[in-house]
């Protein structure tokens, strides 16, 4: 951030009164930018005791798979967000979704939320963000091809939590 | 927002291309400015069955009673900046974190994350947003004083819970 989003003005980054962190602050008009993390809202969308999971058409991790989830945008819930975004790249209408995992990356300030879900009538389509959608077995994951470390902890989690019938909501912190 | 922080120029809200929703364009540059919900986390934190809470010396809601709880800072995890905020508003170290409690809270753009905790050594005192920081059981706390619904809700909820010894975490939504 180099301009005030104000005033136009150059901002500076140091120590606003009392506070005690620097931020970037408007050299003519005082403003505050306060930069905080962000939040990605996913599903873990069952079918038939298989998992739909979207092959990435875009950077970063192509070609790579992962669960639906995306940037939670401000006016909705991470409920709705979550469902949107399984929407926007698996074209799945979800229900039933019960928080299930948290992740803090603090390296990049983001906050992972994934709810289990069940898909709506069970379809499904390919949206513009992803190059396939698959539904995948346990045995059938490509555990070499899965896009993120959220993801794969996610799922395995999951097919262990499944066959207990239970899914506490977990939370831990990945570091770079 | 009303000019670019990247060049300074105007912003324009417009729809970029590939996207479905107004977001704040440079006229110049062309930069994107996203703008996301933010995280509110905080503790619920035990000393001896008592709950400690504080009372606001600042807006909003001042003069009312809180469960310590603030912005998430960027490079924290959520448990971290939960144990900041209790440092912060009511000097005390926390243990023993778990999640326990979400909220979003829509209509402002915000994600509230409550975890429970306990108070190391018991210890405690008055932080610069507090003017009193004190232990309730619960039969004294001051319910038609709390400060926001979420807190309230958390507390009543606590307490539920606490007599079967089960504490889920939920999720719901406050909306206006």
């Amino acid at each position: 951030m180099k301009f005030c989003n104000q005033c136009g003005s150059p901002v500076a980054s140091r120590i606003p009164e009392g506070d005690d962190r620097p931020r970037f602050v408007c050299e003519n008009c005082e403003h505050i930018h306060y930069q905080n993390p962000r939040v990605i809202v996913g599903c873990v969308p069952e079918v038939d005791g298989k998992i739909l999971l979207c092959k990435r058409a875009i950077q970063p991790r192509q070609g790579y798979w992962t669960l639906p989830a995306g940037f939670m945008e401000n006016g909705e819930t991470s409920v709705q967000g979550a469902a949107r975004e399984t929407w926007e790249e698996a074209r799945a209408r979800v229900g039933d979704q019960q928080l299930y995992r948290l992740f803090d990356l603090p390296y990049i300030s983001q906050v992972y939320m994934f709810y289990r879900a069940t898909v709506v009538a069970g379809e499904f389509g390919v949206g513009p963000e992803s190059s396939a959608v698959e539904l995948f077995a346990e045995h059938e994951i490509p555990w070499r091809e899965i896009a993120f470390p959220v993801v794969r902890d996610t799922l395995k989690e999951y097919f262990s939590d499944r066959r207990n019938d239970h899914y506490p909501v977990r939370v831990s912190s990945i570091t770079r």
